[in-house]
């Protein structure tokens, strides 16, 4: 069923806070087989709220706004979809008993406004709001749904999950299954290059690729009358996938690559340290940002300076005068320290030129020398990254150290 | 002037990424001074999104868009912005020697889609894309103005500082001129509680205040004939702000916490190390992001495990058996141990507990203690925090840092 999401808030338009119902909604609505295919918002104001309704039935069956549900004079969603879908506003006696039993529960007093909050569309399903006072509903009209919900995030994710979702169930045919593909090394067009072929020949499982700062994902769906039919039919594509870009998929359940790399590391139950230069504290604090990795993450030394190189890590000055502190010796030096120091089963250290500044025709900016002692295996690779910003080589260096663990634990 | 936000992308409508580009637009697009009406997103449909562009002009004279105009098969925002405003494609060869310039110097492939990308609507005025491949462009016909930038949050942030804004200035006859003030250790409702008086009675200058994760901000803006008289107006109105809540500013000019901290650490030409345990590199990793921290900033221990506050920071086992890892006490051994093998001017360490677990009713999760040394002066603080998230505290506390520093140096 095509679907329409119309928030309403001239905050929003200030931009004075993020639009998180909308990615939401959007994300449930898909799982539950729904094709959102527009995003509006407005600011409160009735004609180009009911303007905007108008628009979204031209091509959806089912619209869903959030925001102007409250008890002032400026929300006034109630009034402008009765308006549209020809219905009129009554008070409705169990939804006041409702309202007065919150305010009795919560020690609150009641206000006349309040009451306006019971007075709802007469042919409305009503939905319970058990965060807050605004009640949410669906209202129905020659085959054109219509559910608005208050707008408070805490509010609108409970009432839809707990009402709407139920009634929702009741109105698709079809359920919706898909699995993202996470890759690293490889670009979005390289991506799009090698699966071509399964792009242009798609029908059903559908497939699209997404750009992801420093990485990017593939999003295999499908549509069918069953959940074992769809994902079927999604797992056999993955299967053709795998054939032709294996070698850079590290998830196919949408996990982050510091997840993926985290969870090993906890399974195997490996202790794990790190020795960073131009990276400045981003591998520890990636991994730290992990629940429960205090059992495998146990130091990570930032060693900015030369001297902290030298005097945390033992890397010989002779080591730092002859090939450079961004050099496949200082790095192999880091991690031999590191590990000297830490004895932990996974040690990895990261040197190179972050940039603006610092580079030469020799080490330009954006190159990085990774280090990793890993078991038996010790070894140094080289990134040459693409010099996008300062930001962006710290952060594609974290995710190469991090893809370099995965591949080799 | 109206203006309305489209945002081109199906994996918007998927909810597999929120949409930051339309939140920031429209806080640049208010600040500049044009009334944002509108945020639309459509998928990559050529009819839909023509569709939404027609819809957007009868309201509006100014559309922003962003996303689809990457090298692959569904980026089409450019066709159809010249199918709506009546322009053809043209190939530019200075956007093409641009292009190929840009990939030379990256060392990558340049691919026949890739070249696409040169092509534009021929009376179209081109914005170089510094982070990317994809150029933007404004369009014109009739009084209607189209502004496409490209999808990616950091190509099109600097797209627009750089080329669409001062485009925009061009636009508007009417100054605006603004400051945010920053402030830390004050919530939003207490900000504006203590301001209600110069909030309520203002025209102008204007006066809004802004959450911001563990921050808030003030903007103050006026609009006027000159750029002189709306800035002697905002400065007016500063002193006013100042008298009032003066001691939790620590910008008048949108600057980061982690910006000034940096930026006086290096004036003053102070080195400073960093020993942290709950916030797992996160403060070193703040501080080495400033380009040329590295005069500054020598070292930063990752001490997580008790282990390594022993070895690294010489911490005794009694201390963390008697008081806990998480105490004044072993804040400040490890501060001391840092003083001790970093000799430099500024030393600050952090222990606390990030959560989700490890709380007790003596140590919940959210208590942080934050060493410091400083010159002659050495100081423990305490803060309990919102326990919000692991996320949120790790971050609240790294916030905390650099509070504590910016007020001791």
């Amino acid at each position: 069923m095509k679907t329409a999401i119309l928030s309403v808030g001239t905050e929003l338009l200030f931009g004075q806070i993020t639009n998180t119902n909308t990615v939401y909604l959007s994300q449930q609505l898909n799982l539950l087989g729904f094709d959102v295919m527009y995003h509006y918002t407005v600011g409160d104001n009735p004609e180009r709220v009911a303007e905007m309704i108008r628009l979204a039935f031209k091509d959806c069956d089912l619209v869903l706004t959030t925001g102007g549900l409250g008890p002032t004079q400026d929300d006034l969603t109630k009034e402008v979809a009765c308006r549209v879908l020809g219905d009129e506003l009554v008070m409705m006696d169990d939804v006041l008993e409702d309202l007065t039993a919150y305010f009795r529960k919560n020690g609150r007093q009641m206000t006349d406004n309040n009451k306006k909050q019971a007075i709802m569309p007469s042919r409305a399903k009503v939905f319970r709001n058990d965060a807050g006072t605004a009640p949410g509903f669906a209202l129905q009209k020659d085959g054109k749904y219509i559910v608005c919900m208050p707008g408070p995030p805490r509010e609108m994710t409970r009432m839809f999950q707990k009402n709407v979702v139920p009634f929702l169930r009741k109105m698709s045919d079809d359920v919706i299954y898909y699995r993202m593909i996470r890759c690293f090394g490889i670009g979005e067009s390289q991506l799009e290059t090698a699966l071509l072929d399964l792009i242009d020949n798609q029908t059903d499982p559908t497939l699209a690729t997404y750009a992801k700062e420093g990485e990017c994902s593939l999003r295999i769906a499908s549509k069918r009358g069953t959940q074992e039919e769809a994902k079927a039919a999604v797992d056999e594509m993955l299967a053709k996938v795998r054939e032709i870009i294996g070698d850079y998929i590290y998830s196919c359940d949408d996990e982050d690559l510091v997840q993926v790399v985290c969870r090993k590391l906890m399974e195997k139950k490996l202790t794990v340290a790190s020795a960073e230069s131009c990276t400045g504290g981003m591998f520890a604090a990636a991994l730290t940002d992990v629940p429960g990795i205090s059992g495998s993450f146990q130091r990570g030394l930032v060693t900015y300076s030369n001297e902290a190189k030298m005097d945390e890590l033992g890397v010989r000055a002779e080591t730092l005068e002859k090939y450079g502190a961004v050099s496949e010796e200082t790095a192999l030096e880091m991690v031999e320290g590191l590990k000297a120091v830490s004895g932990c089963d996974v040690c990895i250290s990261v040197t190179g030129v972050a940039g603006p500044g610092g580079g030469s025709p020799e080490k330009p900016v954006g190159l990085v020398y990774i280090g990793l002692i890993c078991g038996e295996r010790k070894l140094c690779k080289r990134v040459q990254m693409r010099n996008v910003s300062r930001k962006w080589n710290r952060h594609y260096a974290v995710l190469s150290m991090l893809d370099l663990i995965n591949k080799n634990i």
